[in-house]
């Protein structure tokens, strides 16, 4: 059972006093990814990463973070995924998720080293970590259009659709809209990477080509990361409520995304991609 | 020369139409930190992170994070710090930060695998998680008291304090107050850990004994990793803008820390500790 709210008991203080009461909290708990590999003959199991995340969703997580960062480059790369047996109670049997991969499957794990891909002498700089996801990424041309009275409608579409988020202020979201401004897909989790790696995985669950026909909404700012996943999804319009950083903006330049940021109030800022916005 | 916001031109799109104008942006890059340990005879070099900060007190950064991590537990155990001298250009030198440790320092690499210390068959979940932290936190008992009143102050003090938040809307901010609501030390960052840690690295550096004297306050949510890193410090009360996750609380509460969240207009919630906080 899956539980991504869980109750507390709080002292609230306001101008009026001191109540005690109940309260909701976001759940945050850690996701184990492993994957197994190789030939027939000569299986190889690897834990690649632990997330701290919201329970839920898992599955989805797993295949979006293999193939954001370039473990995957498709889903039928995927032979079979479930949680991990040798954990010893349940909860923390769906804390580890394993993804069996296909034996025919050539990893490169240098990939997962992008944390790492510094230490030769060629240094590290915001231009090296862009060329190091640039090879990954898949922005399509400019096909796809928005309309911007559409693209102010969306921030109060993905508010209205995050159940946890009401009940406890607590988390990020991730939304994918159509070009009419339907919501298409919503994930949330207290980490904003992760959920951007469950609505990728869930696409992907579906063997669907939705991306390059889609903006992708984030409920708050911008990172460099965010970018990167989204332009490896190939996902050409990405619009954050908050602000973007420098290198956000320059990543999103280079793979040809559309980058809007401050998506609220009626405003916008196009910082890069303004042709797929139309008035 | 440390650059923090970034010039850029954008379209902002308003209800009234478009218009060009000049924007700035939070600047993103890399930081890798290295360090060289080991007895004179056997010197060795490792690099331990790659992480997107905004340039700015990266010695502060290196320093808090071989602290909050525990690698190092004391600022004694430093020999020097300086920029590497191998990477290219100046702007990758300032990339790239080498913390000298002293020969005698023994380091335990199993701490900087708390992102793998689930490989066992003892499965992984929050209680883990916890466990993994706790052996290096050392919050004070309930010596340090603050008054409602005064919490009420701190959010604002935080917003005007925040220089580039202020011209570019994307930073996440870090501050320690003292009991009467002055504001210490402040630092921002586009990540929420490196501000933590750019904190406390500054603490250090100072030689300071404040930890124990002091309320934190951040800018955001409390994520577990939050909690975990001002529980290393010894840091006796957090207040978050934000909400805070139920792992977040559940450390809180292992360590007897104060966590307060929901930190804004004249009101805050006690998810424990509250013998901390007077009327």
């Amino acid at each position: 059972m899956t539980v991504s709210v869980k109750n507390t008991a709080i002292k609230k203080i306001t101008g009026s006093g001191i109540e005690s009461k109940p309260d909701l909290l976001a759940v945050e708990e850690p996701l184990e990814i492993r994957i197994g590999f190789g030939s027939l003959s000569d299986r190889q199991q690897k834990s690649l990463s632990v997330t701290m995340r919201t329970p839920g969703h898992d599955f989805e997580l797993a295949v979006g973070f293999l193939f954001t960062e370039g473990i995957i480059n498709h889903f039928n790369q995927v032979e079979s995924i479930k949680y991990c047996e040798d954990g010893g109670k349940q909860e923390q049997k769906e804390n580890s998720v394993r993804v069996e991969l296909k034996p025919e499957v050539q990893i490169d794990f240098t990939k997962l080293q992008r944390h790492f891909y510094t230490t030769s002498s060629c240094g590290v700089c915001g231009k090296t970590s862009i060329d190091a996801v640039k090879v990954s990424c898949s922005v399509q041309p400019d096909l796809f259009k928005i309309q911007s009275s559409i693209i102010h409608t969306l921030p109060q579409h993905l508010r209205v659709a995050q159940n946890v988020f009401e009940y406890t202020g607590g988390l990020h979201a991730s939304a994918l809209f159509d070009a009419q401004g339907n919501l298409t897909l919503l994930r949330e989790d207290v980490g904003r990477h992760n959920a951007l790696d469950k609505i990728i995985g869930a696409i992907l669950f579906r063997q669907d080509t939705l991306f390059s026909n889609c903006i992708l909404v984030v409920s708050g700012r911008a990172s460099f990361e965010l970018v990167q996943k989204a332009a490896v999804a190939g996902i050409p319009v990405l619009a954050a409520v908050g602000a973007p950083s420098s290198l956000a903006v320059q990543l999103a330049k280079e793979v040809n995304m559309t980058l809007l940021g401050f998506v609220r109030d009626q405003r916008f800022n196009i910082y890069c991609g303004e042709n797929r916005v139309t008035a």
